[in-house]
C-alpha cells in the first residue's frame, strides 16, 4: 500500500554517515525517517530535510514499528557500534523481509560474520583503502 | 636516486584503514614503509607485508626524516585523529614536497580547511554515504 509509488527509507543512526545519506536521500525526493537515541545528532540534518526524526533506541522492536518497518522498501544501519547494526540488519531481512537492507560496518574483522547472515555490508575503512590505492597506483601507472 | 623506479610509499597510522592499505600496496610491489605510535598495531599487517615498519610518533619531523620522508613518492596519513592527520600532511606537501600526498579525513565539517590548504583528501563518511545513495537510487530506478 505504498503511496505515489514514492520510495519509503528508515535510516538507522543519524552519525556522519547516516546524517549525510539522510540529506542526499530526502533532497532526491524520498520519503526518508532517520532514527537516533539522542535529539542533538538530528541537528546534522540539513535544513531541506523534509523527513521524519525519530528520537529513539532502534534495537527496540517497538521502535522499529513505530518506523513503520513493515512497509519500509529500504533500511540502512549506521548506529555507533557494529553489534547494533548487525542486530537491527537481521530483524529487517528475517523478521520484517524489508526488500534491500544495508549495513555499515566498521571492523573489517566482522565482515565474514555479516557475509555468512547474508547480509549487505558498507565498510568505509575498506573503501577509503581501496580509494588511496587506485589513486596511488592510478597516478604512478604513466610513469612506468 | 630511486633504486628500480619503484614507488615508495610512507603510510602513517596503522588502524584499519592504514594496515589495509599497506598490505595492499606491499601485494602490489611497492616499497612501504608504515609509522604507527603503537607496535600491536602491526599486527594488523598480513603474513606477507614485505615492507618496513617503524615504531614512532610520526608528528614529530624526526621520526618523517627517519622514514625517509624526502625520497617519498606518496606520503598518505591515516593516523586515528584529524588534526594529526592534517599537520603531516602540511610539512609533507610544503617542507618535504612530496610528489603525492593523500589525507583521511573523520570528520566531513574539517573538509574545507583541507582544501583551502589544497591537500588531497579522503572521506570514508562521504565515501560511504554516496555509496549506498547509489545503491538505494539505483536498486529502485528499474521500479519507477
Amino acid at each position: 500500500m505504498k503511496k505515489n509509488n514514492m520510495e519509503y527509507i528508515i535510516v538507522v543512526g543519524c552519525g556522519r554517515t547516516g546524517s549525510h545519506l539522510a540529506n542526499l536521500l530526502s533532497k532526491a525526493g524520498k520519503s526518508v525517517v532517520i532514527i537516533d537515541k539522542e535529539e542533538k545528532k538530528f541537528q546534522k540534518l540539513s535544513e531541506e530535510f523534509s523527513g521524519f526524526m525519530l528520537e529513539a533506541d532502534a534495537i527496540e522492536i517497538d521502535v522499529l514499528e513505530q518506523a513503520k518497518i513493515a512497509k519500509a522498501d529500504v533500511l540502512i544501519t549506521a548506529a555507533a557500534d557494529d553489534s547494533t547494526n548487525m542486530m537491527i540488519a537481521q530483524v529487517a531481512t528475517k523478521i520484517y523481509e524489508v526488500p534491500l537492507v544495508l549495513a555499515r560496518v566498521i571492523d573489517p574483522a566482522e565482515i565474514p560474520v555479516y557475509e555468512a547472515l547474508e547480509i549487505q555490508i558498507i565498510s568505509p575503512t575498506i573503501l577509503s583503502a581501496q580509494l588511496l590505492y587506485e589513486l596511488i597506483v592510478g597516478k604512478h601507472k604513466e610513469e612506468k
